[in-house]
């Protein structure tokens, strides 16, 4: 049975992991049979966002507690997971990835990834396992793994391809229900609610991206 | 196209509603063709929990504020959705269910539901507009129509079974693949992660009683 993590970047869209997101991504691995393992880094959030106005708040939250209520508490600090307890990972998308996994929405090509998450996806990619991105994902990724020039998909977001291809990925255009595979890379990526519209649309490339993932993982 | 409210009781299974319940529940609405409602009161959480220790934290938070999470920010204050704006509800579980919707966590038999739910609750059931309630939400769900004796399902936990039967409710024991249909009242539930055990497991029977609910909302 694969093991699969999932690397959250804390629980909202705004600011965090997106949810929907997050719960396909699990929900495909457990039909598939695959053992998930859910991780976060141990940081505060960049900020927290009022879900409802938009608004930032003035409050701290950290992305381990907050990436636990979408793990039901069934959730590894990233510090404490090496690739060789993983088969492939699977980064869902959000802020959270922009915004605490790495800086891209603030300083888009100019980003650095945070140092765990760059560490886990650099583990990865040595060791030849798969590693899946949706949604704003594949920029933080694509950042990670500069040298290795992978082919990565958001979708269509003219600025967001560039800012991409500028940090040295390589971007696809793609719609909704559509993965890329970087097939060397062993890179597998889908625009998810970069394009959605709802979340039946979102399913669509997350499945394919998950049994994707689990296809490289298991060759 | 029928319109479903969803009724959300905040973001995380320990004090708001359970997100994989609530996601999968919309999931299932939106590959129906269903129009997705999300709601969820203006108040207060009862407490804080993280996630990752399960300890109580000294800050507070408000139910529709962290609901806006799971709706990705589309989410009405249940003040402002009559049952007229509806064909059917549909309430997620968690313990913000028996925590915020009502104080049956604390009070068992003797808890009361907070108002505007049990308004809407009284709303739908009054027009004859279907209800379904998950894991642990057919506990406030029962005591806000008790009057109607309604039949439900929390799985096969005694002591909450028990606590239904005193407030009015008559306790169905069904598997995590099972709903329990009270045709009389449409009233639609499944025990989801009263019983779990994991994220496939509890989507069976939250499909099957998202589609009980749309045919009984289009009868």
């Amino acid at each position: 049975m694969a093991k699969i993590g999932v690397l959250l970047s804390g629980c909202g869209v705004f600011d965090g992991a997106e949810i929907h997101e997050a719960v396909l991504t699990m929900l495909a691995l457990d039909r598939a049979g695959a053992t998930i393992v859910c991780m976060a880094p141990d940081v505060d959030q960049y900020h927290v966002v009022n879900h409802l106005t938009q608004e930032e708040m003035t409050e701290k939250r950290n992305v381990l507690v907050e990436s636990a209520r979408i793990a039901r508490g069934e959730i590894k600090d990233l510090k404490d997971v090496k690739a060789a307890d993983l088969d492939g990972l699977i980064m869902p998308g959000g802020f959270g990835a922009a915004k605490n996994l790495s800086d891209f929405a603030f300083k888009g090509a100019e980003s650095t990834v945070e140092a765990e998450v760059k560490r886990i996806l650099e583990e990865m990619s040595a060791a030849s396992k798969p590693i899946g991105a949706i949604c704003i994902s594949p920029a933080p990724l694509a950042k990670a793994l500069s040298a290795k020039k992978p082919e990565v998909t958001i979708g269509n977001d003219q600025s967001t391809a560039e800012a991409i291809e500028a940090m040295g990925g390589q971007h696809k255009t793609c719609t909704v229900d559509m993965i890329h595979v970087d097939g060397a890379n062993k890179v597998v990526t889908t625009p998810a609610y970069m394009l959605g519209p709802g979340i039946k649309d979102v399913a669509v490339g997350i499945e394919k991206l998950v049994h994707k993932v689990l296809e490289l993982a298991g060759g």
